[in-house]
This record gives C-alpha cells, sequence and structure tokens, in this order.
C-alpha cells in the first residue's frame, strides 16, 4: 500500500471496526479521525463536500480519494490478499454473505445497538419505537440464518476467514448491547471465538 | 462458463433484472424459474431448504450451487469482464455504489415501488403506511446523491458501463411506479438513457 490510509469514523461503529480490523489483519497501518455522530459531525456541510455526500462513516480515504461503505473499504484493502477468495465461485459466495450482512443484518441488529445502548430507549421517537419489534424479529432470522449456516460450516466461505467473517462479526459480537440473546445460538458463540482468536485480531474499543 | 446457470426469479423484481441485464450484456444464457412472491412461493419448505434458506430471489443458480443476493449474483457472471473493473480503486468504487444500493436506494425505492404498484395501498398494513413518507423522503435523497453524481461523471466509475450502473439502473428507471418523479433529476434521465442505449440492453419485461 503506497498510499497513505485515513479512516474517518466514529470508533464504537461497528462499520469502522470491520474496517479497523481488515487492516489490523493485514498488518496495514491507519490513520484515524474521529466524528461524533450523535452530535451530527457528519452531517456538516465540509464532510458531506469533502469526505462522504451521503453524511455516513466510515469513510476510507486512501490519498486524496475517498470510499465510503464499510464494506468496500474493506474490499479495498483487502484485494489480492487472502482475506479474498481466489476462486470465482467463493469470491462471489463471500460478496453474498456482505450483501446479507449490510441488507438483512445491519439494518436490525446494529439499527437496535444503536437505538438501544447509544441514543438511549426514552428519547427515541415514536416512529422508531414503533418499529423495535419487527426489527428484533428480523435481526433474530438474520443470527438464526447464520447459525444454520455455521452449524456444518467453520467460517462462511472457503473453510477459512475471509471478509464475509469480519464483516459479521463486526455487530453480531455485540448484538448483546441490542438486546439479542447470544447464548441461543451455540454455533455462532463457538465461530465469535475462532474470529477473536485469529492472528491479527483487534477488539473493537482497540486505539 | 462451463456450468448451466439458472435464475430463479420473480420476473417484476429489479433484483432479479440486474441478473438478466448483466447476463444479456455477457451474452451468457440463463434458464429461468419463476416464483410468485406474493403468494409466498420462495417461503415454502422445499425452497428454504433447497434453493435459499433467506426466503428471497434472485437466486443463480451455478450447476448444483446457489448464490443468494442480487449483486454477488451479478458479481460471479461479470468477474474477469469489462463489467468489473480492473483497477483497485475503481473496483472498490464499484462495490461502494453497489453497496449504497442496498442500503440507502432499494429498501426505500424498491420497497415504495413494491408497496404502491404490487401490493397496492389499501392492502397495506398501518405499519407500512406509517413509513411511506420516510422512505418517500430516504429514496428522494439517495436519488439526488445519484444526481449529483451524474452531473459530472458519464458513468458511476470508470467512466464506463460496470455494475454499479446495471445495480442503480435496475429500480432507478422504475422509480416513477413507486412515486418518485424522474423528472426532476436531469442527469440521472440521461444516464438512464446512455444504459438502456448500451449493446445487448434489454428491458425489464422481457423474455
Amino acid at each position: 500500500m503506497n498510499e497513505k490510509l485515513i479512516l474517518h469514523e466514529y470508533a464504537a461503529s461497528g462499520n469502522c471496526y470491520k474496517v479497523r480490523l481488515t487492516a489490523a489483519r493485514l498488518g496495514y497501518p491507519l490513520e484515524r479521525r474521529q466524528y461524533d455522530i450523535l452530535a451530527g459531525e457528519t452531517r456538516t456541510p465540509h464532510f458531506l463536500n469533502t469526505v462522504n455526500a451521503n453524511g455516513r462513516i466510515p469513510v476510507l480515504q486512501v490519498g486524496d480519494r475517498f470510499i465510503p461503505e464499510s464494506n468496500a473499504a474493506c474490499f479495498y484493502l483487502a484485494d489480492g490478499s487472502p482475506l479474498i477468495p481466489e476462486r470465482r465461485f467463493e469470491r462471489a459466495d463471500m460478496l453474498r454473505w456482505m450483501f446479507f450482512e449490510q441488507y438483512s443484518h445491519e439494518p436490525n441488529v446494529a439499527t437496535l445497538r444503536f437505538w438501544l445502548a447509544f441514543v438511549g430507549e426514552a428519547q427515541l421517537t415514536d416512529a422508531q419505537r414503533g418499529q423495535i419489534e419487527a426489527r428484533k424479529a428480523a435481526g433474530i432470522a438474520a443470527l438464526q440464518l447464520m447459525e444454520d449456516h455455521l452449524a456444518t460450516n467453520r467460517f462462511f466461505v472457503a473453510d477459512r476467514l475471509t471478509l464475509a467473517d469480519i464483516a459479521l462479526y463486526a455487530y453480531t459480537h455485540v448484538a448483546g448491547e441490542g438486546g439479542f440473546e447470544l447464548e441461543a445460538f451455540p454455533y455462532i458463540q463457538a465461530w465469535l471465538e475462532r474470529v477473536a482468536t485469529g492472528p491479527g485480531h483487534v477488539p473493537i474499543g482497540a486505539g
């Protein structure tokens, strides 16, 4: 990696943690810039004009170019490394789990963690409170799909750790903060332990 | 492509159309199997056990293996072709727009189209009806982000058509069916025309 890497982030975000964990496993140094999303620091004109017009973190800065979307940033870092399978089917299968993560897992598991552990239930709008039950059920369904897959697989794809595991680990290992009971998912728990004891692993609170 | 390709789909779905459009641009024949999602045909035990445990279409079948998630299926088909940029940054940037599509665009633009044009407003639950306004605003924000990008770019990445364009074209070109007014987005309209006049293009209703 010849160009300087800067991660624009909010440290407690699982989406940001994915990028740090990918960089750590590959041994790439990252400069980190913090934004308080609760204070709207990713919605300022400066942020929208220079970092990400979508007003979200993480954004990986590579020299003077920017990559929003956590899983795309991880793909950039890991491209050409063993974290992305070489075989065509397995590479697509890895992306399948990463898109599943952003569509079926993160909007439920991560959103409930954010609402309950960061915003606080008393501060939620009525519209948010009205969505808790449906998001809880959808989050449990996503975890059950993972559980069933992990009952017969050590990792999500290719029998080794890939970006699919990193993407799904980020919010799953802190799902308890959103009210999800991981005790009901023993295969997920064993997989979380396999990921956390791998070489180069860093915890979400590190740095 | 040595193995037989079967697309498990619901023809009117933009997510399924992405896979057909990618295959058409590459000249790959696809066998198509239809499921009526309004009748629950993707939630039967047979579908869940053999095609996709997540109960969703599209699923691309490659020989006896299955790839759920529309954008992962497109990546499988296009891997090694000009529809995916060779340069590392551009490849990640393409995925950035594909993750944006699934996280910020599809849940709003596609969901409103499904609710209003397929389910019918009178059949919506109160919970769904209560989300229309927020999804409309979020869908308009996603379209505006595309509009701003297309004001200075002919295509989303690499100055040529890639999977990013195919992924975003699928639901954008029928956004009017969800109540979005594309007349307000002239750069999007010009880009839709560029995509639709490209070699190998097929319309959503084809086949």
